[in-house]
């Protein structure tokens, strides 16, 4: 894999090996720790399976205190630590160091509290995001994020990627769905934030650990709120002769102030991609379709239809159909939820994407991806978030062509680049980890990131947690006082290929 | 006013102030440096008018820029800054020192840009809440969260707050409402955070900063979101025999999983009052009176209120009414809007209390309540935004007879203590400020407090902004190292009443 700088390992660490797997044996004893290189093959790689480093050893604790203890241990060894949930990260959130160890939490599985009356569930982190919906179904509840990783993504990866959904439009992403959290800091401290209520006095810790990426703290107890779910849905499908049109329509939806529980938008490679693929029934002319979905009581559906196709027919809307059951509308949706597997079929290799853009800005970069495009002679696939302005391109090209990964990988970045141009920002929903790492910069200034690094050291001033990710250069913390700023490279020298 | 500890004033600053006020015209020349004592006592308090202090200058920059250079030079000097924005805090959060100065951001009133398209307004943080609402309503928009000072409380205010109002039930705190920041740190470097979109990387300090109370940064610019006003609005007012049976009906109303627009609940003492002073129809022998509004799509509406109403008739409701014109709605929610006039008519004073607690412990709260206002043998009256948990409890007492406000103080830290005890938390809407700071250990332990103040430090580690606030006991930053975690007393060796 190309260009990826990652610190280089710490050889007295590993020469440690097996005093450390000693040491912690008798923290999490029995099966609690893996040391064997090839049961640590499992753990090499999440989801960004591009990039694979076998870990040091990794440990599977059952308790907080175990949690606390291993933690303790590494934060006084200085011996890196990466949280691990499902490891279904797009990003390489959880990419194991060869110099230290990988946290997984897979032990911490249990639903602990289902509370209705105050309309939230108490959990540990090792839960799947669809195990919480699943608890509470048969009441007619639901957890509201959705990411497509759902049936495998845990609510502790959830925390630390702020994952969203299809739903995340009308329902918010982690971050406002959250209530409360155990967590452990790197020095063994056990904090609790927030809880059941409203609102929190003291700085919000709750809504900085969301979307930190497993750099502050292990989170142990996961308190979130459920919703009902809603009594009707339907969902528009529209098709417009230019993605122009297609952009302008998600626009004017918003702008007229509805928020549909879905808003979907995929361009003319993936619309025949997922018509060859399983034939949902999208018009195979249109440069782009949308799927608009609305629930609510079935009065507010109906009339909430009658408004999208409006706008839709005002637009110049070239196909226009209503699902009229249940049936039709999870039709819809076939095509699109395939979507990844459909663009699979047509091209040996892709490279998926994930930034933001302020929703008004879709037309204006839609148009210059295309451009993009045909400069770098590579086939762009788009399917995306349209209502909140998150893209994911699925860049086509063949691995077994010299220098067409490193095309893509150039053509990606442009793409991001863009999004921060127009207002935007790099990412969407699959965080930052070491895929976007480098590009950090774009978006945020030397100050920005320093002050980024000073919050980073009031959490774990050795750090030890999840190193090389999300931040481009590490900071010595004793570096970051007021007056005398630098950019150091610790805790190692050098940065180096791999 | 009794039992403040604030900490001691610095001799040596206060002797420095002709030579600190020069410096500052220097910054922010013309009538933007306030220094006379007659000028000052303008702002020697805010709305906890018990407290009054009078700082030693107050600066009203108009740019940015001269933010920047005000902090910088009095983090450079070790003054000590109290930045505010109306005014409106009801718990001393912009209460001044005597030896620092007041950064007020009154010239900061200008809204910048009105983005329909992003459904997004870009404004300076002295503009008021209404005045967003203002310069958006022409097109059929509003700005969510409404604090019932909102005609005169700006954003920058409501950031440092988390403000919350009648509608956050549904619409979210300040915290689901605000897109973006610029702010300055106290070094004088100017971060931004967030923007238009969606998402942001790194760690989210855009939500750390809201509620942070002025202690981590000065917002010089804000973008909040904006939503579309609801088509159709009604509401229900019900009563009940019964404190608990309101109590019953709220959380049934919310398990159901309906999200009313308002859910507010007064009790018997608050009832009264309101029906003698502007008689809003009320019925007078009810324990409870609930008013549930209903807001969205006319039949969406409709279907709501059948539910709500169904529900009240089955928990026993002894009283039910149904607005049926926009006149008898507003009616309905004339007697909560003016319930705390309502309540300064039958008491010489009254203390406001404000704390958060799971909905389900709404009757047992309310329960015990009752009982301790027996022991204190002081009158309570109740007004709570009941779906959110969120109560303010109305203390009556007589400042003329000796001991009287120290006996309603007491029973207050009972309340909170209470709010604590069955799972809640020590403010709703208000903050923490002066007036529940030396409450924050019935919430947090010391390792909490701890984590609290590693992050004051990554922000502020000369510790110049909104000294006193928030938290009971100042920590000098380089006493957090993670070692060696000590109790500090700083800037000040000695806390004194005054």
């Amino acid at each position: 894999m190309s260009g990826l700088k990652m610190p280089e390992p710490d050889a007295a660490t590993i020469a440690r090996k097996s005093e450390i797997v000693e040491r912690l044996r008798r923290i999490v004893p029995g099966e609690g720790v893996i040391a064997t290189e090839d049961e640590l093959r499992a753990y090499e790689c999440d989801a960004l399976s591009a990039y694979r480093q076998v870990p040091l050893a990794v440990v599977l604790p059952g308790t907080t205190a175990q949690v606390a203890a291993v933690l303790k241990l590494c934060d006084e060894e200085k011996i890196k630590v990466v949280p691990r949930g499902a490891g279904t990260s797009l990003s390489g959130g959880a990419l194991p160091v060869t110099d230290g160890i990988v946290l997984a939490m897979g032990k911490f599985n249990r639903i602990l509290e289902i509370d209705f009356a105050n309309r939230c569930v108490r959990v540990q982190p090792g839960v799947t995001n669809l195990g919480i919906t699943h608890a509470v179904q048969h009441a007619g509840f639901y957890y509201a994020p959705d990411p497509s990783s759902q049936i495998a993504c845990t609510i502790g990866g959830n925390i630390g990627e702020n994952s969203g959904g299809v739903h995340c439009l009308k329902y918010g992403l982690t971050t406002n769905n959250v209530l409360g959290l155990e967590m452990v800091l790197p020095n063994g401290d056990i904090i609790r934030l927030g809880g059941k209520h409203l609102d929190a006095e003291g700085y919000d810790l709750l809504g900085l650990m969301t979307g930190s990426e497993g750099l502050l703290g292990v989170v142990t107890e996961v308190t979130v709120r459920i919703l009902q779910k809603p009594e009707t849905l339907r969902a528009v499908l529209m098709g417009f002769s230019s993605i122009e049109a297609g952009g302008d329509c998600v626009a004017a939806i918003i702008a007229a102030g509805i928020i549909p529980g879905g808003l979907e938008m995929m361009d003319h490679p993936a619309i025949n991609a997922a018509e060859d693929f399983c034939a949902p029934g999208y018009p195979r002319d249109a440069r782009a379709v949308l799927i608009c979905e609305l629930d609510g009581p079935a009065a507010e559906v109906d009339h909430l239809i009658e408004r999208v196709t409006g706008i839709a027919e005002g637009l110049g809307a070239t196909y226009l159909k209503v699902s009229e059951s249940e049936e039709e509308r999870v039709g819809f949706w076939s095509g699109r939820k395939n979507a990844f597997p459909a663009v699979g079929r047509i091209s040996p290799d892709y490279l998926c994407m994930d930034g933001t853009i302020p929703r008004a800005e879709l037309a204006r970069v839609l148009r210059r991806m295309q451009q993009m495009s045909a400069r770098y002679g590579l086939r762009v696939a788009n399917v995306f978030h349209a209502g909140d302005g998150n893209l994911h391109p699925l860049i086509l090209y063949d691995a077994n062509n010299p220098g067409e990964l490193e095309k893509a990988e150039a053509f990606g970045a442009d793409i991001l680049k863009l999004c921060v141009e127009v207002g935007g920002v790099l990412t969407g929903e699959h965080g930052v980890g070491v895929e976007k790492r480098d590009l950090m910069p774009e978006m945020f200034n030397e100050i920005d990131l320093d002050q980024q690094a000073r919050v980073k050291c009031a959490f774990d001033p050795t750090q030890i947690l999840n190193p090389g990710k999300m931040f481009p250069v590490l900071h010595r913390c004793a570096e970051l006082g007021r007056m005398h700023v630098h950019k150091g490279r610790l805790p190692f020298p050098e940065l180096e290929r791999f």
